[in-house]
């Protein structure tokens, strides 16, 4: 279990007077911030939702200060928040009023590409997509691409383990991080993993992927690049029906193929991203399909073949292939913008972030919309369908009473649905203090309480970002939920699957 | 720290008397061995050079046995020691004299292959090709496949984290592992991942994938099943000079190939396995590549094209495709038969498994053949070099005097050196009794007393596998090499790399 920190409840005033000159001390003025108007850039991350002035900021310039920061903190008993940059969905960076807020944005140098070994090495405050800028000359790109990769640090990428449209084809970031150094809660460096295979000993690597900051502070990254792939051509196809979109999915998949990008868009989504970027999408389609092959020039265009046939077979009411690199990129720009796009049709969108087993996609997307009806919030879908994971966008203004507590009622059920077809909570953007209540849902007790056990592991004060990602037992015990089994969660709404 | 279990020091006849009639009181008398000559076959693994006759034998058959298992054995402060197939090379499933040996030869069920999904659930008996051969009717197969996956089990491949041929371009266990069940040592069962993409909370199905048995013991298995290729065709190519061959090794990864193989062989391996199997190897070539690409005809046809273009410009001195399905298994039949080839050359062999960064190949073998001459030891390399994991094969006659000494240390020279040219001492063999040592010259302090901190959260009193995997800080401090730390060590013989 996660060790109450007592020595929190003192004032923020004394908290900023205790810390700042002993940071100070190690630190230039201008990395450590204690006045009110520096520390509200960082009162949230992408879940705006969530808002809090962090008690204290550090921004720390090498290795040696982050280790120093985070002694001071172990021996003063204040809990520290790493953040990147800040662009998460599920509020892990949220700050702590009583809590020192690590801010990694000056760790932003690139410290190697290895093109014979195709590896790049980093520092955590990179952004995703410098990574791929830096390693281009050598004709090599790192694969995960979130749709904020213009904007998000590979640190974060590591602590949500972060995936994005390619990732069917070439992993999550877990599968893509060859070796990582963080400091633990009291400063000590820890490296894992390098450039070679594997690793003998625990698989300490794969457990700081996903830990969303609850283990140790991540300072350099080792990534696989990949070399970039001959073409990629995109198909596009449109349904009148949302199950027979679901159902070309299956199909593609069950047929052997692994797409690059296998992308599922409903109407709502379609005619939001339309009206936004005039790509020439269909319209008046129930759902749209992007599925895009990449390899050798020979394999995509076999394949963009039997999969142009493919999806005129299972009903499609219109297949398009893009002709040229720009057609291509039109046909992406709408999906990489439909976030934006279905923003613009309501004061205040939710973005959930749930993962079925593939065969349950109809079902679940038909469920997601009764449910809209059912609370008058209007949903829209775009998500990765080939791996089955969902992003519902639900609607809603919270100005009007009760929306927002509405929305955030029917993502919770959306999120239980995922888990009651054998899915998870999350595919991409993880847990941090949105779904911690659907934690409950997703784990029963044994699994919580062996979470709690290796947390005191790595920080036995339980310093490192508390109150995220992993709910405590009381708190599951109040949700009412402990009796629920990973996908044994008895549901009535989908008695019938 | 693993704490020392101190109530071990009563005989083992008493250990018998102790447990026997408690695991009878819930399991049938002919699957709890005690007698002398029931329990000889359990004294070893594939490491047969460690032997040691375990206190008592287990065989459960369902989850239920084994945890109750478990708990008796937590109650009592006896050490548990979990073996699948007895396959392992590195002496992971070594019994203890003092302690109880759980077989999970009983748990050889296939649960389900659920094609839509493409995944397998299985129990941790079952046979690696078993889980192909079910999958098969459906197009599908699972991809690592270690030399032994005729004999070896599921899970142990999960346990030691296995790779095989094919794990160049399909990855290694952990990364065809979608969700296990197993049981702690107080016999609670956890439940992690499943059919769904990723998984939120700590990545603990990581972790226990090459924790070799030391966190819990695996009772199921969900693994991700692959659609066969269309076609495979394999390339070989001979080369007059090691350095060669590495070098194409290089060009051929450089370019952008991902190869579903990628094998070495120098040339005591290939006269042995020519002896052995007749099968037209080049006896006369210093070293030989094995290049297997996969996939559509068309993209199979094309790729071997060009790699046979650029083995020819890599000065290979004959390169020759595989015509028909047979002269490709031929090809691959020596490479399959090469250990028990060169297993003929001398009365034992002891196969090392270590791992480099590619660029080092053409170095690291030619130091490993400076000192075979020093040692007097022939050294035999069979290897998969696409991703530099190593299998020197160091050839002895333990009936010599010294022989086996002297194996060990230059074994031990060269898992040193992998380790100081940025490698691994393990690429898929595990740690197990056999590397122990060298776990100290891959880590420093820090990493092992996290490793230890990490092994407390899951087994308290040390009771899974101990004195396994990961050495003691003391241990470590009398080997001499807490100094050292991965990548960093000072190692004379390889200043000049």
């Amino acid at each position: 279990m996660t060790a109450p920190v007592s020595s929190l409840h003192t004032s923020t005033q004394s908290l900023r007077a205790r810390l700042a000159p002993k940071l100070r001390e190690f630190m230039p003025r201008e990395s450590v911030l204690s006045a009110e108007e520096n520390l509200r850039p960082y009162e949230c991350d992408g879940l705006s939702a969530y808002r809090q002035i962090p008690g204290i900021v550090a921004l720390p310039n090498n290795i040696e200060q982050a280790s120093r920061i985070l002694r001071l903190c172990h021996q003063e008993g204040v809990p520290v928040i790493a953040r990147g940059a800040g662009t998460g969905l599920s509020g892990g960076a949220l700050p702590l009023e009583q809590g020192l807020l690590l801010s990694l944005s000056k760790f932003n140098r690139i410290l190697e590409i290895d093109p014979l070994n195709r590896t790049a090495t980093v520092e955590p405050g990179v952004r995703n997509l410098a990574i791929t800028e830096a390693a281009a000359p050598y004709g090599l790109y790192y694969a995960p691409d979130p749709s904020s990769q213009i904007a998000c640090s590979i640190g974060g990428n590591v602590a949500e383990n972060s995936g994005g449209v390619h990732c069917l084809k070439y992993g999550l970031t877990v599968h893509n991080v060859l070796g990582i150094k963080f400091l633990t809660i009291d400063g000590e460096l820890i490296s894992l993993g390098g450039k070679a295979l594997d690793s003998p000993g625990y698989d300490l690597l794969a457990l700081m992927n996903g830990s969303e900051g609850l283990l140790g502070v991540i300072v350099e990254i080792t990534v696989k690049l990949l070399p970039k792939p001959e073409r990629a051509q995109v198909v596009l196809a449109a349904f009148d029906d949302i199950k027979k979109a679901g159902d070309a999915v299956a199909a593609i998949i069950g047929s052997g193929f692994v797409p690059a990008g296998l992308e599922m868009m409903d109407n709502l989504a379609i005619r939001a991203a339309e009206d936004f970027v005039k790509v020439g999408y269909p319209v008046n389609a129930a759902a749209i399909l992007l599925c895009e092959l990449d390899g050798t020039h020979e394999e995509v265009s076999v394949g963009v073949k039997q999969i142009h046939d493919l999806l005129q077979k299972q009903g499609a009411t219109e297949v398009r292939t893009a002709k040229t690199e720009a057609e291509r990129a039109g046909m992406w720009a709408g999906r990489k913008a439909a976030f934006p796009a279905v923003g613009r049709l309501a004061p205040d969108y939710y973005c959930m972030d749930g993962t079925i087993p593939r065969k349950y996609l109809a079902q679940v997307l038909t469920q997601i919309s009764a449910w809209s009806r059912e609370y008058g919030l209007p949903v829209a879908n775009v998500f990765h369908a080939g791996d089955g994971n969902l992003h519902p966008l639900i609607l809603y203004d919270c100005n009007r009473p009760n929306e927002l507590k509405n929305a955030e009622a029917l993502g919770a059920k959306i999120l239980e649905l995922c888990v009651a077809v054998g899915g998870t909570i999350t595919g991409e953007h993880g847990v941090g203090i949105e779904k911690i209540n659907q934690m409950c849902v997703q784990f029963a007790q044994p699994e919580l309480a062996q979470f709690h056990a290796l947390k005191a592991a790595f920080d036995p004060k339980g310093l490192l970002n508390p109150g995220k990602a992993v709910p405590t037992l009381a708190r599951c015990a109040e949700f009412g939920r402990m009796h629920v089994h990973g996908g044994k969660l008895k549901f009535p709404d989908i008695e019938r699957f």
